[in-house]
């Protein structure tokens, strides 16, 4: 026996969104139409209209409400310090810290062979542009220590040596809380080049 | 820092979503943007219309495309047996095993003091109607084995006594391929009084 079309539907549509497979759809699907129709509005109107109000700051590519990001149009933050990020979600994440001050470039996304994406997919003009106007004097890369993530800070440090800047990479080792012995050999390499004096 | 409006109102309609945390819904957030606006927009126009386009059928309370269900429309199906579920869910559940060949008959939720759901909130009157109509010989509750589950098929044994049919209840017991030192108490003691002869 099937399921009704409609309900069919809303299981293939809710197996798009990423992290639910076929048995979280269906389990979703049935929940849904027990929920309350304003709620379920209200969600598809939410859905409906993210990619008209979500922005992307025209400086440094992070979502915003306007134009231009809360981080960018902060006077407290320390314009000469730039840190290059994947996406904004790292930003958020790098942010919440609150150790850093400086200010923020999204590259929504990292350079990847492999899915055919290039630095000309990324938002690096911009961030060419930002240098180019002379107020940075740091740029950390910040991608992650996957293969892409280095690809991408390689690319970036060749591209930006030009420039007169530093150019610094976020540094490897151990999470704070890690056990040695569960670190893989990568991690303890990189760990171990990274020491410092105490 | 917060996230611009419209982000932050994505994440609070993800998060009133069955089994979606704010972690979740967070996560599912940044991934919807990153997602293309045309499957955002098929999956807000299925959550739009689902409550529209899902109909109930008017003799058993499955979820249908029309009026009846498949299964009400069926002529290979026994229509002396009813089977009563608490959900749509359940009757899918039980039909996917294909071991049961009656009609059967969706109350829409439980018997609940603790959630204010009495009798009156569940489709008991057209259960009455179907079995006043004569045909039906056996009614098996197939309600959950929970307290609302028991609950529930204790209120409907008494409300069928009053007919001359057959009325019973699912067996309880070990789940097939499970380890009896793993079972609780109660189903080992359910077990026990359900033994049969081999």
């Amino acid at each position: 026996m099937n399921y009704p079309k409609a309900f069919e539907d809303l299981i293939n549509n809710l197996k798009k969104l990423p992290g639910i497979g076929p048995r979280s759809a269906e389990r979703m699907a049935y929940q849904i139409i027990e929920m309350n129709n304003d709620s379920i509005q209200e969600l598809a109107n939410c859905l409906s209209t993210i990619k008209e109000n979500i922005h992307r700051c025209k400086i440094c590519g992070n979502i915003c409400n306007e134009d231009i990001c809360e981080i960018c149009n902060s006077e407290l933050r320390d314009s000469s310090l730039l840190c290059v990020v994947q996406s904004s979600k790292d930003l958020y994440a790098l942010d919440k810290s609150n150790e850093y001050k400086g200010l923020y470039h999204v590259l929504n996304g990292l350079i990847s062979p492999i899915n055919g994406i290039g630095p000309e997919d990324l938002n690096i003009d911009s961030l060419i542009k930002r240098i180019e106007e002379g107020n940075i004097k740091e740029v950390i890369i910040a991608t992650n220590p996957t293969a892409d993530g280095e690809l991408t800070a390689l690319y970036l440090s060749k591209l930006l040596s030009k420039y007169d800047i530093l150019v610094t990479r976020i540094a490897y080792g151990l999470p704070v809380g890690a056990n040695i012995d569960y670190a893989d050999e990568f991690t303890l390499i990189r760990a171990l080049e990274g020491r410092r004096k105490i």
